[in-house]
């Protein structure tokens, strides 16, 4: 494996003195001369190397597939499909370079059921996979009874959570929901991973909700699923920057993950729906906001192509430390954020840990204690940017914390510190606007989630879920049509009354 | 050692594929074909394969005592006794086989001093290994000065406690106390392993008062060791469900052991002796109450057992999770809780976490906001049994937490959830008061404990322990007879004045 | 390594059966019976061994460091000369042996910045090295931008933070400061260890600030460097003791160099400059006070030595565990605190923790709540020491808490359980009263440190620090002199003002 490594490199570099260069291997000694010296992974402590590493880890991973993809080609016949089971969201593989040798992408989505379900797993899950191929996707695996490896978290979901579970699923693109498993083990270490059926084998309270699904699937299956979708809002997921900022942490809490969920949960309260690209996405004409968590390990190409997408009037909300290092994970030789600096309207030189929250100034989203920033907070001189609001501090208060830039014809919002989920959500909300996104959807009950798409037939199709358990009402704003789990007709402008952790589905008839 | 396992394994199920179908080894490719196959301990994550595993780490440990044993008897003469010091409480062994090896037990008996003395560990481990042979038994160590391997925990007893603690052993049923040690150690790891003397090897506080105590057993220890006791409550002690609940623990904070250590607590609260039986106890006629903790794994045949103790006019209080598992720690393939639901009255499919503690309805006991379930919820369906506490949930609360159930003459009460302490006692002491166990020693003030026995006189001996600073007055309700520490009368319905940590034992004279 | 070390043994020991007697290596069966034998490091409990290893593995360093220093003395020109940078305060080498072998000691003082700047660190590390050689020290490394191996704890100094810091490393007798580093790397494992210069090798705020503390040095330089001190406190620091300590723990919190920190503190809190001394330093006669943090382990020499000091007319302040063990880390024979307890005046044979705070009386200092002791408390009977102050405690309440005692012309006050810092500095301040030690500088405003010293020219330099952001007023007490930041004159009684975290110089001119 180490031979291939170096192999890879070789390719890659040409010489082990561009590595010395790019990754200042000399530091702690490590110069190396020719490619027989060069370091094992044990103990490596540079940065670059450790970046590079992680990127071949993931190379592996992907020729394997690849390899048996092309294995199995040779035997399939046209009715069969490749697919494979990504099991949830990661940043060890390259979800979509995999993608690309399979028919369709299949994932596992799991969560916590009961009080704590509120969707957010099951649509980010289904946004990222359904982004993986553009297209329809499986959830080859999702909570029937319970699950865990231990009786520590077992928490059935309550009635009427079951077949929310699986609507919600195929509100995201997915076309397959499937449990695991059928019954539940005997022995073994998945005992308490509970299947639809206990270990006594009878019938029960979730196989009697799992058999309402089955009926209601057999009946609308095929209008609901395979929709099409037309999103306008992408999240950058960057798995190098994930990894990068994983070698030198900025927080015990926080952290890349953490923030694209922050990110990506203030657009899911915002009741929108997210396509994730990554940085070898080159095509971002399709979306008006681009979401971007810490981009901290980037090439110039990338910082310029969203420095271009604000320009041609595109709407970036863009967070701290994105620019700091090149794609070598090597800090870049100019003012941060690098390339960037144009389309941000500002530079900055320095940046501190923030060691206690800090208030933020103006209340300019009315959202008192909760404007507060933590964590991070970079010394932000604007050069042309429009400065949100500030830190409330004596030495910070001479820095913005939230800047937003006109660039051409699209605005570049930045985030300079760690926000909190309410403000992030405040922000999301506001370049939404600017957008041009906001509409019905944004009025809907806190608790109720809508998702859209195309049918077959070419009718709209709009789920709408009651994460909560309460009873839900909402004033149906698209065009006429039947709820089709009771094959009722909906007006526009008609009232529709979810029951708790209820769901209904409209599908438009023109 | 494996080696012997696997010959142990031969012994008891004939072919590995009787273990394939015990133990589901096929799951994660552990299929066995033949015994040379048979996989090594590390890394198995089967939890049939691991208790029986843990079984034959005690198998070894008895083995090599009763071989020990059996070379001593060839040597010693008849005045002499054999006997092994258990060091404690622990799952690790069997106390019970290793016991029929020996002529007299012996234990450990360490605790934390000062404020924290309340008895409890003392009474514990005298009431287990008093059971182990049924016989009174030895204390071969017990704290001094104080105990540790460091000088973090030195909590030498206040003025009182050297004598209530030593005569507390006495109470149990202890027929020596012996200190570890006599003088302290100057160098080595147990320096701070502080004996009644001091380095300085003065007389000190400890000398002085370990003194009086040897002075008063000097007077009347033949008259209050040896004592024969008549217990009427049992808890059962099964290491198997220790070791099998381990392998799945249900939370972080409890587990068996310290579900046993509440319900013996519950017990000690109510001022009652108790002995300990295991799932190898036959014959349970002598007890009237009946204790089981999570009784996890466990065969056919002792879930019958308890049944019929119940049918005979037993009454047994029953922990959660009980006859979930058979004795090869694999989950029945019938409805929970097995052999054991017709004693139960109910049957139950699906059970849950509590994420949170939940209120339980009625307040059936008076205890207000400590009526209360945590970490564990059975979805209990009642066929007789009678509902006793529910949840106060939305959901959960169709559910019982607490029933009980008539049975031929006795009743079954069973727990489907964790208890508060305070309403583990109260359960207890209903369920005591059913079984007609109730008297005088349910009256005595909070702090005071009571042990009884008869002595090789045939008189009865009363032994009242005051776990508090304050000085306690009570009325002595037995014969009358004669305070042995004063060597005063006692009449009775006469007071009785305990000093601060202060004890008092009462010899009937008729 | 392991044959050196059986080699120093034979050699300071001579046989094994000494070490047998003084260690007690016969317990858990390492009776050892000739070198051959000797056990290895691994898994050895014996508190004994323990200590002579870790003295061993300090001396392997010191001759090293001495062969070195003796290979560099045969090449170099008289100009030059020979230094080491200690990387710090530790006790893992012995600064003072290694010391004899330098012409100047150096070392790195790195801190936390922003709020918590508090000079603390700066002083301690400059009071140690200066120590080490009782003469000017170089500081080879502080803090420039940030500290740190990732980015989690980036704090920039604040505004006059960087003048505030250079200044105070002069104060305390360095004679130079240098930065790690000059600019921030772009690479490797100190990407956010960052220079005075960022990433994009611009001038910025902190090279601004720099600059300017570079400029006043290149003018004021020589007049301030190289001070002559007359400390009149010391310090006593036993790696010896921290180490046996450190076998035995008697907290998870507080140990050997938390508590030496405190009683420095107090010093510090007191604005008074304090010397280390070692268990070696024979000549404690310039001092008149000494703090003793616990003297765990130590000869009787060594505390025959503090008696005579004490004797002499010198007030120690002894915390608790002092003489407790001997040099070989084994308890004394005798009653504690062993050689020390006519000085000390009283003696005693039991110790307790403390599982709770205690409450002290008499409120002899006017510290309300925070007159409190916590975790440890001896049981110390007067002999013909005075009490201070007692636990508030049923039975603790029976043993003093601080002692005194009069002993020849000098005072001997015990602390015999950890003390809060407050109270630890009001006993630091009541005995520089008694050694005639209180003046002007115990008058300054809570936030101003002071330092003195004596230049080339003979002339008094005192050294006014604000540790504080706010503008601090002070009266200046000594000789009319000249403020040489800005050149102006101060006459004896003048108002002096400092600016928020500044800075003031005044050299004597008569």
């Amino acid at each position: 494996m180490q031979k291939a490594f170096v192999d890879v490199l070789k390719e890659r570099y040409g010489s082990p003195h561009k590595l010395n260069e790019l990754w200042g291997l000399t530091y702690w000694g490590q110069l190396v001369d020719n490619w027989d010296e060069f370091p094992a992974r044990d103990g490596i402590l540079n940065p670059g190397y450790k970046l590079e590493w992680d990127r071949f880890q993931r190379s592996i991973v992907t020729d394997f597939l690849a390899w048996q993809a092309k294995l199995l080609r040779e035997y399939i016949p046209s009715t069969q499909f490749i697919t494979h089971d990504f099991a949830g969201v990661n940043t060890k593989v390259d979800q979509w370079a995999i993608g690309r040798n399979l028919d369709i992408a299949a994932t596992n989505i799991y969560f916590t059921a009961q009080d704590k379900l509120d969707g957010m797993e099951i649509a980010l899950g289904g946004d990222l996979f359904r982004s993986v191929k553009n297209a329809p996707y499986l959830v080859t695996e999702t909570n029937a009874q319970t699950i865990g490896w231990d009786s520590r978290a077992q928490y059935p979901p309550y009635d009427g959570q079951f077949r929310l579970i699986a609507f919600a699923h195929a509100a995201s693109g997915a076309s397959l929901v499937e449990y695991w498993h059928w019954h539940s083990l005997h022995y073994g270490q998945e005992t308490y991973w509970r299947g639809v059926l206990g270990q006594d084998l009878e019938q029960n309270r979730a196989y009697r909700e799992v058999a309402t699904i089955g009926a209601d699937l057999k009946r609308i299956g095929p209008d609901i699923a395979n929709l099409k979708k037309d999103v306008k809002v992408a999240i950058l997921f960057s798995t190098d920057s994930n990894d990068a900022i994983s070698y030198m942490p900025f927080s015990d809490h926080v952290n890349y993950m953490s923030l694209l969920r922050q990110m990506y949960g203030a657009a899911y309260a915002a009741k929108v729906e997210v396509d994730f690209v990554t940085p070898a996405t080159e095509d971002l004409s399709r979306y008006k906001v681009l979401l971007v968590p810490p981009l901290y390990s980037a090439s110039d190409a990338v910082l310029q192509r969203i420095s271009k997408f604000v320009e041609n009037g595109g709407h970036a909300i863009v967070a701290f430390k994105s620019g700091f290092t090149n794609e070598y994970s090597t800090v870049r030789w100019v003012r941060s954020p690098g390339p960037l600096r144009e389309a941000a309207g500002f530079s900055y030189q320095e940046f501190s840990n923030l060691a206690y929250a800090v208030p933020l100034k103006p209340d300019r989203y009315g959202l008192g204690a909760k404007s507060q920033a933590s964590t991070w907070a970079e010394f932000l001189v604007p050069e042309r940017a429009e400065t949100l609001l500030s830190y409330d501090h004596p030495f910070f208060g001479k820095y913005p914390a939230l800047t937003r830039n006109r660039f051409g014809k699209g605005t570049l919002t930045y985030e300079g510190t760690v926000l909190t989920p309410e403000l992030q959500q405040a922000v999301v909300r506001e370049v939404l606007q600017l957008a041009g996104l906001s509409g019905p959807d944004q009025q809907l009950p806190l608790a109720v989630q809508v998702r859209h798409g195309v049918n077959r037939a070419g009718h709209g199709v709009h789920f709408y879920l009651n994460y909560s358990p309460a009873a839900q009402t909402l004033v149906y704003p698209y065009v006429a049509g039947s709820e089709r789990l009771k094959e009722q007709p909906v007006s526009q402008g008609a009232k529709l009354v979810l029951e708790p952790w209820g769901v209904a589905i409209v599908e438009e008839l023109r």
